[in-house]
C-alpha cells in the first residue's frame, strides 16, 4: 500500500568530525521517502525553489518516488546549516532559511488520495493538521515533531496528536512533551494525548515501542537495538530514515499485527544505521534491498538469545 | 561452581526523589554477592568495622553467602552518602569515609581457594591485583572499576586489566579508559589492554557485550535491553547487581558458550532491574528465583521478533 508523506525537501550544509558537505540534498521528507521506498510506493508533498534541479529530481526518480506533489515556487529551497563537531548525538544549528517553506500551502494531488498510509514529517503542526484533515480516509497516520514545536507551538501540536495513530520522537522530545523525566510515564502521558502507539528513538541505543493497549507490567511493548557502528559519518536524517523504514515496512504488510510492528522497529533501526554511514542521503541512494535484509539479520543476531 | 568476590561492604545513606534511607547495608561486594547468590555459591572477601552487626550478617546468611572472608577490624565500616535528586542516572557523592577500608589487606581463606570464578569489584586496583595474583588457578576473572581509578590510578589499573577475562564498566568509563568517544572503537581499545570480553552498561538502555574475537562487521557481539520501569526508587547498586547476575549465571553453566554469555547478559539486566525498584538491597533480599525467571521471559518478549 502506498504512503503519502508531507515534509521538508531541503539543501543542507553539514560539518561533522568526518568532514563537511555544502548544500547536499536533505529534508525530513527526502530521508523518509528514500528510506520507505525500499518497502512500498511513496508519494511526496513538499515545496522547493528555482534552485531545485534535475540532479535532485533524479534522486527521487531513481527510487520511483512520486514527486507530483512537490510544488515549484519562485524563490529558494529551504536551507539548513548545522554541525556535530562536539557531539555526534546533537546537531548545532548555524542557520535555517525557510525560504519557499515560509508561505507553503500543501496541495494534495488527486492521484495521492488513495494512499492508505500518511506520514506527517517534522514541519509546522498547522500544516501537518491541514494535510491530515484533507486525507480523512487513510488507514494509518504517523508523524514526527521536534522540540521547537513542543515548546512554542503546543496548542497546534496537540491538535495534530489527536489525529495520529503513531508518533515517532526521541527521548528528549518525549520527556519534554509529557513534562516527565521517566520514559514509561512520559510515554503513557503522550499516548493519552492521542496516538495509540509511540516510538521513542534513543539514538545509538535503539528505540522503544509503546502501545496504549500494552499491559502496564511490561513497561513497553518492544525494544529494538541500534547497530554499534565504528564510524558515524553524519547523523543527519537518522530519525527520518528510521521513520521511513518503520512506516514503509508497516505499509508493505497485509496486516498490522504485533509481529509486523516488531519487524518494523527492526527495519527502522536498520535504515537509520545505514543513513549515518555516509554524508546526507548518499548511503540511502546506493543501498539495495539485499543489504537491508542482511543487516536485519545482523540485528536479530545482536539481540536474540538462541 | 563457586565465585569469590572481593570488594566493599558498606553503609550507605541515600537520597532519591522517592525518599531517603540512612545507613542501609550497601557496598559493591554486597550487591554483587546477593545478586549472584541466586545462581551459584558465593564467597566474600571484605572488611567491616565494629558497627557491623548480626542484622547485617543475617542478610548474607539468608542467601547462604560465605562470609568467612569478611574481616572484622577495629573501627567503623566504610560509609558512603549520596543523592540522585536531580538525575537518577548519576549519583552525587556527599561523603565517602573509607574507615576500615583505608588499611584493608585482603586475606583469602583457604576454604575459598578452590573457587573457579573470581570477581574483582570496584576497589583500589592495587588490592584487586593482589587478590588476582593470590588466586592464579581460577577459570574466569571478571572485574569492575570506576572513573576515579581510571583518571588518577591508571598504571595500577592497567596491571589489573592484564589479568582480567571480562571487564564490566559503563559507557562513560569505557570512553574515558579508551580516550575515544565512539563506543565500538573504545571497546576495541579497552580489550587491547587485556580483557577478552567487555560488558558496557548503558543504564536504562541496557548493556552491550563485546568479544575480542567477534568479527569487526558485527560491531558488537550482543545487546541486552533494560526493562523500561515506571518507577526507579534507588539506582544504587544497579551495576553491581548486573555484574552479579551476569557472572553468577556464567558460573552456574557447564560451559562458557556464546549462548551462555547471551543469557548471562539478560540475567545481568534482570538483576539490575530488580535492584533499582527498592532502596538499597531491599528488593534483592526479598527476591525469588521464580520472579527472576519470570522477568527473564519478559525481557525476551521485549526484544524478540517472534
Amino acid at each position: 500500500m502506498s504512503i503519502t508523506v508531507v515534509g521538508s525537501v531541503a539543501y543542507d550544509s553539514i560539518a561533522t568530525p568526518a568532514g563537511r558537505r555544502e548544500r547536499c540534498l536533505g529534508g525530513a521528507a527526502t530521508y523518509f521517502s528514500l528510506s520507505a521506498s525500499f518497502f512500498t510506493d511513496v508519494r511526496v508533498i513538499a515545496v522547493v525553489g528555482d534552485d531545485f534541479g534535475p540532479e535532485q529530481e533524479a534522486v527521487f526518480a531513481a527510487r520511483n518516488i512520486d514527486t507530483r506533489g512537490i510544488e515549484r515556487a519562485g524563490g529558494k529551497t529551504f536551507f539548513w546549516e548545522g554541525s556535530y563537531l562536539d557531539n555526534l548525538n546533537e546537531a548545532k544549528t548555524h542557520q535555517t532559511d525557510l525560504n519557499v517553506f515560509a508561505a507553503f500551502e500543501p496541495k494534495i494531488p488527486d492521484t495521492y488520495r488513495d494512499s492508505e498510509f500518511l506520514f506527517l514529517a517534522n514541519i509546522d503542526p498547522v500544516l501537518q493538521r491541514r494535510v491530515r484533515e484533507a486525507m480523512p480516509g487513510v488507514k494509518l497516520v504517523a508523524g514526527d515533531t521536534m522540540n521547537y514545536w513542543i515548546k512554542d507551538h503546543r496548542p497546534a501540536l496537540l491538535e495534530v496528536l489527536k489525529g495520529l495513530d503513531v508518533l515517532l520522537i526521541n527521548d528528549t522530545e518525549a520527556r519534554m512533551l509529557a513534562g516527565n523525566p521517566n520514559l514509561v510515564l512520559a510515554a503513557r502521558a503522550v499516548m493519552a494525548l492521542g496516538p495509540s502507539s509511540l516510538v521513542v528513538k534513543h539514538g545509538e541505543y535503539g528505540a522503544t515501542l509503546f502501545h496504549k493497549s500494552s499491559p502496564a507490567s511490561k513497561g513497553a511493548e518492544f525494544r529494538a537495538p541500534a547497530l554499534p557502528l565504528d564510524e558515524v559519518v553524519d547523523p543527519t536524517g537518522a530519525g527520518d530514515s528510521f521513520a521511513g523504514g518503520f512506516f514503509g515496512y508497516l505499509a508493505s504488510q497485509p496486516a498490522l499485527t504485533p509481529a509486523a510492528y516488531r519487524r518494523a522497529m527492526f527495519y527502522g533501526s536498520v535504515m537509520g544505521s545505514f543513513a549515518v554511514q555516509r554524508f546526507g542521503t548518499e548511503r540511502l541512494q546506493s543501498l539495495t534491498r539485499a543489504e537491508i535484509d542482511e543487516r536485519f539479520n545482523l540485528f536479530r543476531e545482536l539481540t536474540h538469545l538462541d
